[in-house]
């Protein structure tokens, strides 16, 4: 066993188990002097190389590492809580890296994460990732990856998501039997699967309702919130305008609200707003959002849980796991019915 | 020159230079033999230790570290922009760090980053931050490290603040001046610089407009939310309870908001409330909130600006620079006079 092979090294080198294990990891609290003695007296007692190098995979850094796409966003808080409490249990320490959005900033992050600082990586994409190569070399490198949230969308990536869709559709006719004709969707720009998904699920429940689709009314928005504003304002001013917005994010859903505040439209008498978001203040807001909370706290938990199952090389085998958590209507005042 | 050593050492060696440069900064990627060889070299040929260490800090990673305490805090997404900008300028990538309001987390980040990883350190610190053993080594470890908002108080820090002091005083006299007669305090426990502050700045305040301090008006509350619902709920549910809550950080005036809905005390009419806050949703809170808004991006810009003449070593000589920018009260709806 390895083990007992740890012990007998350490033993015969007059060091601690704990010195010896941290010196063949290569950690910086071991002078060097010690690595060198230390890997001389492993390879002349034959410590088996096999173990050894998976071993020194296994706790190398007793590290993993979190990538977020976005910082304001309290899905993110949360789904970190829930990540903690899992490496907690596994006495991981956790470091997390902010893309800020922005895909040179992911790609440069996930090559970092490739020299193999730590043992698994937990990545929810940025709005404008457009390529995987680098999440294909990451996959490569041997690093256990696991996505959360926003995902890539091929088979060959373990991923924790939501009821895209089937919120998408929840959404939009909460609106639709509130009272809504005309209903619009905020998406964001790109490829995110979250947001295709949300889309999709919009469109399904107006062809189960009978509510022709028009393709104007999917606005597509940046990152940009002036920009956002600007173009909420001009689908909210002019005639014939919707009588209900489906946000499928936090932050389209905010900008509707000082649009509506701006050009004087009353929520929910004149529009009716429904958003993805777990924005701490929406039961605060004027009027409280309506708003489709995803478990945050659940995913983080779920995609941590099962990143050390892939660490640790648990029941697994060949299989790639895709898991779904279910998120919740939380009706308010924003999408009353008049 | 530092280059031509380099390049003559790696020459002796019959490595190249980037691979020289690299053992020297102790990376990863070259093996532990080649470094100790390397080292040796450097010694036996007088590689200036001065001249070395400077060059090998100038541009070994053309990244910078930002680590912050706090995820679901919009002064920190603007103070990262701010960051950006100034980077980006730079042609500098950015890498940030968040320690979820955790010591431990704060000290392991801190020691990762004395590797020499990045070319300087941006820092906002832990609410329980109680030694500053972390950051004494980081500073001798030679990085340029700027600390921005919640700082260390020593004169050996290089810092970027507001003016904390002066805006606790403006907040309670801004509640003073509206008619509130028994102000409370709401502040986070701990050691930070910024709570101190505030704190201190209520307290003149009440001086100021001879109104006798209550320290049992000043509440020390957590980073758990539902024991600072409980706090505050205990507090504005007593006979004699304060008419005006100044609460030095935004989640202490969400909690405050959540338990004046829950036991139906009026804002403003029964209990006025000011808050230090960067919230996207502010004045779109019902009511809208009063704060004291911290120019975050400008803070942000500034200490990168400091961080980047650190590393450049422009105009700088033996001073430590204390950079403190002006906040500003914004008046809304949860203060008005009746």
């Amino acid at each position: 066993m390895s083990g007992t092979n740890l012990k007998k090294l350490a033993e015969e080198l007059g060091l601690s188990i704990s010195s010896v294990s941290k010196a063949l990891r290569d950690s910086y609290e071991i002078g060097s002097e010690t690595k060198k003695r230390v890997l001389a007296m492993a390879e002349k007692m034959n410590y088996q190389p096999n173990p050894f190098a998976r071993g020194l995979r296994k706790r190398k850094s007793i590290t993993i590492a979190v990538v977020i796409p976005e910082i304001a966003n309290n899905f993110f808080a949360l789904a970190i809580d829930g990540i903690q409490v899992i490496a907690q249990q596994k006495g991981y320490h956790v470091l997390t890296y902010l893309t800020q959005e922005d895909f040179k900033n992911e790609e440069s992050t996930v090559k970092h994460l490739q020299g193999g600082r730590v043992d698994g990586v937990l990545i929810s994409l940025c709005g404008n990732t457009t390529s995987i190569k680098h999440l294909t070399d990451l996959n490569q490198s041997g690093v256990p990856v696991v996505y959360f949230d926003r995902v890539p969308d091929m088979l060959e990536f373990p991923t924790v998501t939501t009821d895209d869709y089937e919120c998408g559709l929840k959404a939009t006719e909460h609106l639709i039997l509130a009272g809504c004709k005309k209903i619009a969707c905020l998406c964001v720009a790109g490829f995110l699967s979250t947001t295709q998904k949300r889309r999709l699920g919009y469109e399904a429940a107006l062809v189960k309702h009978n509510i022709p689709f028009d393709p104007k009314l999917v606005i597509q928005c940046s990152n940009e919130n002036t920009a956002n504003r600007a173009l909420i304002k001009k689908l909210l001013s002019k005639k014939g305008r919707p009588d209900g917005i489906f946000a499928s994010v936090e932050k389209l859903a905010i900008s509707t609200y000082y649009v509506c505040n701006d050009i004087k439209l009353n929520i929910p008498k004149q529009v009716k707003v429904v958003s993805f978001s777990n924005l701490r203040t929406a039961s605060l807001l004027s009027p409280s959002l309506t708003t489709i909370a995803q478990p945050a706290f659940e995913i983080g938990k779920a995609s941590a849980e099962l990143l050390f199952r892939m660490i640790e090389k648990k029941n697994l085998g060949n299989r790639i796991e895709k898991i779904v958590l279910q998120s919740s209507l939380i009706q308010r005042k924003s999408s009353a019915a008049q």
